[in-house]
């Protein structure tokens, strides 16, 4: 299998680069080529935005690759979301897809589009402790969809998000369609009262009230809220989930952590037999 | 004129209310009457949601109320505002209401509802250094409909929100309806990359593509971006306007500072007779 690493947000670091294409030499059925646009620096960027849509676009049309893997989060994948869906081709609706955090925003929209994707670790991952079994994970997943390190207690159709990058979906020509899934949401750096308002957004949505229930990954790194809080994440998601209707349906193994879990998004049922 | 103040956010601070007192009892014409409920203090908010709400249901419903001045911001009008609304009595839907920041909650919903509504300087903004001019600004509105502290290049009917929030308010019960109006926004201690991702949301919105023209307010303390950005929150909003084909109108006199103007909302149609 080939599998195309791309960086549509930040810039790949070289030593993650390094470390996880030594893992996928040291396996028989793994071809990783890594683009060169992932190591590009464009002020936030890996690149500027017609630069990472053009290599984005590159691996989406060529026919030899199986999957395409996003390099990191970080932000700005949204900037070219819509283009590189605007003219998806055949070939790039052949492909698996694979990311988490930033990367949604693309996951949203080629889920939406009919492709197969999933929430999973992404190379830039490898350089955290114990990154390399998540990195792992994924590739165990992409090559052979080996289930072992899918999370546990998927009991729907599932799709998986950053809170922040769910809300920012809502609205777009990217938002997701949410009805009949098991939606999974995951946070980092975000205080108590940001996690707060994102859930009231979030709950708001009609899109997101069909969902058959909602499920809170690790929020990580939370700064201290000044005043105290007074609740944690959970309490709030039950909070809102309660206030909307929505079948709270209780932790799940996601986040940015080296624990972070695979998700297969359930199929898109508008996606065609190719 | 009677003016109730009441916190639907955080605690209003004792100093503030005092200044905010001594300025409206040395006109002839005020009756500021600060709600005690604006001294609570339950975690992150001035009282909980129960007692934020009863204040404020308490003042809508009292005829003797002419205005409802928000006495700040912070976070969490948006907890009680489908509940405020809910029920809205003919008492409340006379008044006039005037906040800005997180209160924007309010304003979108109250004025969605058809009540007469401003964005302006509230309370706690006496604190600022030259803040004394700032609440000035929204007495002498509120008293008079004096227009000396308006922004003073409103074109079209308006509507001014913190772009966080307008963000938080898109698809919820209290969503603003914006086709037509000339849209103001102002943002506060985000990063460009945030700013830039909240326009990307609302300006993927088919409710705010239907704007008249969108204008930039101030965007404060905006924290260091590691990488640096490369450009300025004009740029950012300019390029995603044009991207959604909304016409950008410039800049406009807003924002978390003592230079922020009064807007008074453009009429809603729907508003009747009352």
């Amino acid at each position: 299998m080939k599998i195309a690493v791309v960086a549509p947000s930040c810039t790949l670091k070289a030593e993650a680069a390094e470390q996880v294409s030594a893992l996928a030499a040291s396996r028989a059925d793994c071809e990783l080529v890594i683009h060169p646009q992932c190591f590009l620096s464009d002020g936030h960027f890996a690149g500027s935005d017609g630069e990472r849509l053009s290599a984005l676009r590159e691996v989406m049309a060529d026919e030899s690759v199986d999957a395409i893997w996003f390099a990191r989060g970080g932000y700005g994948s949204n900037r070219i979301a819509e283009a590189a869906l605007a003219d998806i081709s055949v070939p790039g609706m052949r492909k698996v897809y694979l990311g988490y955090s930033d990367a949604g925003f693309l996951l949203a929209g080629l889920h939406k589009a009919g492709c197969e994707v999933a929430h999973g670790p992404m190379p830039q991952d490898v350089l955290r402790e114990g990154g390399e079994a998540a990195v792992v994970r994924s590739l165990d997943w992409l090559l052979s969809r080996d289930r072992s390190g899918v999370e546990p207690s998927l009991t729907y159709p599932a799709q998986a998000y950053n809170l922040t990058v769910l809300s920012s979906l809502l609205g777009t020509a990217v938002e997701p369609d949410l009805a009949g899934y098991e939606l999974l949401v995951e946070e980092v750096s975000e205080h108590h009262y940001r996690i707060d308002r994102l859930m009231f957004h979030i709950t708001g949505s009609a899109n997101v009230r069909n969902v058959v229930e909602l499920r809170l990954g690790n929020c990580s790194d939370i700064p201290a809220n000044e005043p105290v809080w007074g609740s944690d994440e959970e309490a709030i998601v039950r909070d809102w989930c309660q206030r909307a209707g929505i079948n709270y349906g209780g932790r799940a193994a996601i986040g940015h952590d080296a624990g972070n879990r695979v998700v297969p998004f359930g199929r898109n049922p508008r996606r065609g037999p190719l």
